[in-house]
């Protein structure tokens, strides 16, 4: 296997000791760099995702810029809805945009699973191109929704309040959802393992909207589908599970042969290691917002984000991705901070 | 002081012995019963909060029609920065509108705040109609928002994806942010005192968007101002914080002489009895979407619940308000397995 040259981030995912603790920033790839807007107000969404050159380029922006110790491929989660035939649309101001959403049991049979990591290729091309113009510099994330967020986008239709759409479909019809679930965990599977073999270094499962459910429902339409796909990929390639809102889910997550938890601003560092029992790699939290705050406020919280997680066993992060208008200087902050910590 | 008939709720704020759980519904007064709809449809929002005779009959149906241990009186956590002289609005299908949000230094003085509870006469005016009404059946909960939660409304005119303007806002400028915040609780203590002179039984503080800030920065910014209410009621009247998607704040709540900790569904009993040291009453916690399972699955949820908070100290209740287009029927099931329950 090829030596990363700045290897500090698959360090702290096997929990080797490292001098400090990696940085990178969710939804770094976008969102926020100048030079990213000019290329946003070109190409439309699916147009950057789906070209590879494109999100080549916009990976590559936030490593040379700003200096990460890991890239993250520019994708999007709802790839894997959109090759399993559902329309989605990305809008402007609002967000991904379903205008067909799942709504019965002939919607679900309709999907078209069969190779639908096929209809992936993009990512996969894109994955191998910026492999190639990273040239071993820093390692190389890829991403995928988890089987619970991904349904809710495909039965709400896009993001929501309180999502009682999608709840009154899973709790009225227990057994269609978990087909759904199942399909899709099927096909995630199926697309991370191409994309492992595309040569991404580590894999990141976002369950954005896992905190909507109860910690009993989580139970029963989350847990069991993020298991089944880390299950199937901690051989191959290290996983990083991020259950947005599951504080009660750190301890089972920390069992399962995963290589690391992605931690929320509203879980402590300290509650954090106490419910994962202090035995994996975690990675997060600050708050998203606070890089908003002042320099001297940046550098303080981050000070004691750091002192709190320790030096260890650690990924420095956001606790959710980097919000639009983020001013550039303060994330240079945030990062100089992490990379100074001795 | 005149005796209540239905006492199980009072006895279970004060740790007294039942016989059941108590149980009441978080916006019980309103959202899905078909005589609230027809009411709903003849009356805007705040017509209905402004005029006594509306505010009681609604208050009054879910007890009628559904048979809960309390009443809530119908009214809105709005009202309160509306006497502050903010111009709200509630529309249809979308919610709280505020057109002019406060922006800055001079909107926060322009505030008025002056015997600012003088002008929400109408809620003490309904209170007592109201406790006429339900002639001692049953007790008679009013309620408040945090100033946290006010603020949050205040700022960013209406609910919010992520909070980033309001939270924006108060890391850029903390000062002011601390002078909005006492402002509103200033306020908030004279409404409520004012309310309970007018004959509530109990107050409940909704920290509806305590949950958007991460551990540390609700310290500085939620909890010592619900701290501050708390303290000033707690000798006249019993008071249940409501801190949403805020576990990591239970424990302190559970040492500051409240009387009970309203617990979302994101945390199971189990945790939240841990948490709170089992010595304090708690309430909660069902998903208001699991109302719309099968009768069975509610009941067996439901008992469940029961089951795991166990009968005393434990007022039974949503984990959030109940939504639209609740079923009655199922309701009732909720209810009704709550009433059975020996």
């Amino acid at each position: 296997m090829i030596k990363i040259k700045n290897d500090l981030f698959l360090k702290a995912l096997k929990g080797e000791k490292v001098d400090r603790p990696p940085v990178w920033i969710m939804r770094q790839a976008g969102r926020y760099l100048p030079d990213f807007m000019k290329l946003k107000n070109k190409y439309d969404f699916f147009t950057r995702c789906q070209t590879p050159e494109l999100a080549c380029e916009i990976t590559l922006m936030p490593i040379q810029q700003i200096g990460l110790d890991a890239a993250i491929i520019f994708s999007d989660i709802l790839v894997v809805p959109q090759a399993m035939g559902v329309k989605v649309e990305m809008k402007n101001n609002f967000g991904p945009f379903i205008e067909f959403p799942i709504k019965n049991k002939s919607d679900i049979q309709n999907l078209d699973i069969k190779n639908a990591e096929e209809r992936l290729d993009y990512v996969f091309k894109a994955v191998e191109m910026t492999k190639k113009a990273l040239n071993n510099e820093v390692p190389l994330i890829g991403f995928a929704g988890s089987p619970w967020t991904i349904l809710c986008y495909m039965i709400e239709g896009s993001g929501s309040k309180n999502f009682a759409s999608v709840k009154n479909f899973c709790f009225k019809n227990p057994e269609l959802a978990h087909n759904l679930l199942e399909k899709i965990t099927k096909v995630t599977i199926s697309y991370l393992k191409k994309k492992i073999l595309s040569g991404i270094d580590a894999v990141q499962l976002f369950d954005s909207w896992g905190g909507v459910l109860s910690h009993t429902d989580y139970q029963i339409f989350s847990y069991p589908y993020i298991k089944q796909i880390s299950d199937s990929l901690n051989s191959i390639s290290p996983v990083i599970i991020y259950p947005k809102g599951c504080w009660h889910s750190l301890s089972a997550y920390s069992k399962i042969g995963a290589a690391a938890i992605g931690i929320d601003w509203s879980c402590s560092a300290r509650n954090a290691r106490y419910l994962t029992g202090n035995n994996i790699t975690l990675q997060g939290n600050f708050d998203p917002s606070r890089l908003f705050s002042s320099k001297k406020d940046i550098k303080k919280h981050t000070l004691s984000m750091l002192n709190e997680f320790g030096k260890q066993s650690y990924i420095a992060n956001l606790g959710h991705g980097i919000l639009p208008n983020t001013p550039v200087d303060n994330v240079k902050t945030f990062v100089k901070t992490i990379k100074d910590y001795k």
